[in-house]
């Protein structure tokens, strides 16, 4: 293959084959195309996109560059559940015990943070003891005897997709549709379950700021599924604000309990029962969504989601007694209160600026080898269309490090907009798509 | 400099500061910035192009990335000459021996070349003894002396426009005009002479295919001259057709040795001598660019342009008496001669194919380290709108290895279209911009 060739094809906007993209992938992967090769490609491929047909085939090519997951010897329809990411997105801790309390077996693989808070598997471990490495046997094993397992992400699942990424993050190439969704979808596919509930994050504080880019998202997202033979439903939901109170890392644990009891914020509690019923009729346990929610809401109420969650953290070996006792979480030294300059109502919160300020309390990761502070974190007291007065407390800041924190303080003072009209809340499930 | 920052900037169809584009040259000539983000950046500029501004700042950072020529002590206003490169160019060759002739100071950097046929320097190589290296020094004394003299590049002339073609060669970046002038005019600029005529190749056998596009690139480079205080006259002239009748290296020393004796073809004799009359208006020795080309002519007529090629040749340690006896000029051993299929009038000659097919027959280089054979090459007998008959010698090829030569007879046989109708013949000159 030459490599000029295929560059100067898209540049015109000719689309490539299966054959060329595979060839690509191989070879990049190998180190046999060097980057600045693909560099120059991907910003074609950002003017000229890339067809559906390009994106199936990326996909794939990915999808098979490393190490796939075999769950075939998990008994029953497997559902994964992926977020595109937001501020305060703890939504998979209280979805998997519902589903998995429902019988729909969950064998989820979880990255960790970059920017922002930690992910799944970092907010995990601030549960004391808590393992997210393990053999492949036990993992499986788990799945089969509680329902429910989560691991961090293999070293060898889809090198291609890791090595493309870190390529376009330092090249101003992130922002297309056929990459951003091969890109997913390949770790999605390689991590083998049978169906893949998605939610697409939409608003200020999410990669998609525009409804109908995420929409467009959320659609080839689900084509790609489709043509990979995986029932694939997306949810296209609010980002306009940090979802729920908390954002951190274990002050996001604690929110995902207090949601599995039932005292957890509107937001959050709606989205969860909204995807985890939608899992429970992917995984087949239910003849309709509907039908799902009403399962998944019965296992809420009934504290059998919560029972579930307990024994997914014993099971990998975290101590269950934080369910009951938050003490037992690591803990802050340092608490500083943001309070509202006016009365008012709060209009907008800029999500990315709070998503910066809890990086700065210690919460998130700037580069790949911080240590994270899993106390810190930040929460917001106030949301969109609520009524404050002067001098009320809008956030709280949590951390060990009082500098960092009077840092994110100052961050976070410009996050929140207040509007002397009354404003209106904003609907967290904006569109279901692939249903 | 954050270079990411860079990319997206341009991506979004940004105007670059000066600032910015100079900290990216000095960046990437030094290593500090990585091919990958600069071949990202290429493709982006490709897309979203380079305003005026941005292609004078890139021009003045390349022109000053390494060593700048001073002709300061050469008397006289110095004025270069430059084409962009077509097939059968041996211009430079009949053009610099005319314009110092009449008393133009012509101190002249030349490349060698890639693809097709080799460039002046190989050419003049050709000639017995002829030396294109020499002394900084010498060069200027020469100058001083004879009128004259042509050197190879340096290595250390523009190294920001080299490392940047070369990667722009293999990321599919070539074609934009920013790029492709700013590279142009950087090196004519650091090669220090006062004015420069600039012969832009224009048809088929051209990079620039297009009239409007050659225009374009004109234009662009004038006002680059200019904008760097350079007095730049570029004329667009037409490369639909091989220029002249020799392509090769000897062969075409000898057809400008024929054009100065007065002998050589139309097209030849009249582009040198319309160039070499705005070079003489340039040098200020003609009051008008039409005065310039009367003195040029007289020159021709007079053998006094021949003369000077003679004084040139034996300055630069060659034996001149080639230039009555070419028996001493490497020479051939093999010749075949491509006849015509059907009787007709040459329509079109695919020039492209005919450079190709003289690099089969060993005249040019299809990697650097190649080693030309230079009496190689291909004389084309028949040019547009001639009349010929089935059978009529096309065109003959020369060399010294038969089956490259039979090689490059396949390949020039495509060449040719023959038409039942009568055909134009196209105007050599096509426009002049800038005087």
């Amino acid at each position: 293959m030459n490599m000029v060739t295929l560059i100067e094809k898209k540049k015109r906007g000719i689309v490539l084959s299966d054959e060329e993209i595979k060839e690509l992938i191989k070879g990049f992967v190998k180190g046999e195309i060097p980057d600045y090769q693909v560099s120059a490609l991907l910003m074609a491929i950002f003017f000229k996109g890339l067809s559906k047909e390009e994106t199936f085939a990326l996909t794939d090519a990915m999808r098979y560059s490393g190490d796939t997951i075999d769950l075939s010897s998990i008994n029953g329809i497997k559902v994964d559940k992926h977020s595109t990411g937001g501020v305060g997105d703890k939504t998979t801790l209280v979805v998997a015990p519902l589903a998995a309390a429902c019988g729909v077996p969950i064998a989820k693989m979880s990255g960790r943070g970059l920017g922002f808070t930690g992910g799944t598997v970092d907010k995990m471990e601030s549960i004391p003891g808590f393992r997210t490495s393990m053999e492949a046997e036990e993992f499986l094993n788990q799945v089969n005897k509680i329902g429910m397992a989560v691991i961090g992400q293999s070293e060898n699942i889809t090198p291609a997709d890791k090595k493309l990424y870190a390529l376009r993050d330092v090249t101003s190439t992130v922002d297309n549709l056929g990459l951003i969704s091969s890109s997913i979808m390949s770790k999605k596919l390689a991590a083998g379950s049978d169906a893949i509930v998605l939610d697409v994050k939409c608003g200020a504080g999410a990669f998609m700021e525009k409804l109908d880019e995420a929409v467009e998202l959320a659609k080839m997202m689900v084509e790609i599924g489709s043509n990979a033979g995986r029932r694939t439903v997306a949810a296209i939901t609010d980002m306009g604000q940090p979802l729920g109170v908390a954002v951190g890392n274990s002050i996001e644990v604690i929110e995902a309990i207090e949601t599995l009891k039932g005292n957890g914020p509107e937001d959050i509690t709606k989205l969860a029962l909204k995807l985890s019923g939608i899992m429970v009729y992917l995984g087949g346990k239910a003849s309709s969504p509907e039908e799902g929610q009403n399962m998944t809401r019965t296992a809420l109420e009934s504290g059998r989601g919560l029972a579930k969650l307990g024994e997914f953290i014993e099971a990998q070996g975290g101590d269950s007694a934080v369910i009951q006792d938050y003490s037992l979480f690591p803990q802050h030294t340092i608490e500083m209160e943001l309070k509202s300059p006016k009365a008012g109502y709060i209009k907008a919160i800029e999500t990315k600026r709070i998503g910066y300020a809890s990086l700065y309390t210690g919460a998130g990761r700037a580069t790949k080898d911080d240590i994270l502070d899993l106390s810190a974190g930040i929460k917001i007291w106030k949301k969109i269309a609520d009524k404050v007065d002067e001098g009320q407390t809008l956030a709280v800041l949590y951390g060990n490090d009082e500098s960092k924190v009077a840092k994110a303080l100052s961050i976070a003072q410009e996050a929140f907009v207040i509007s002397d009209e009354p404003c209106e809340s904003p609907q967290i499930i904006k569109e279901i798509i692939g249903l």
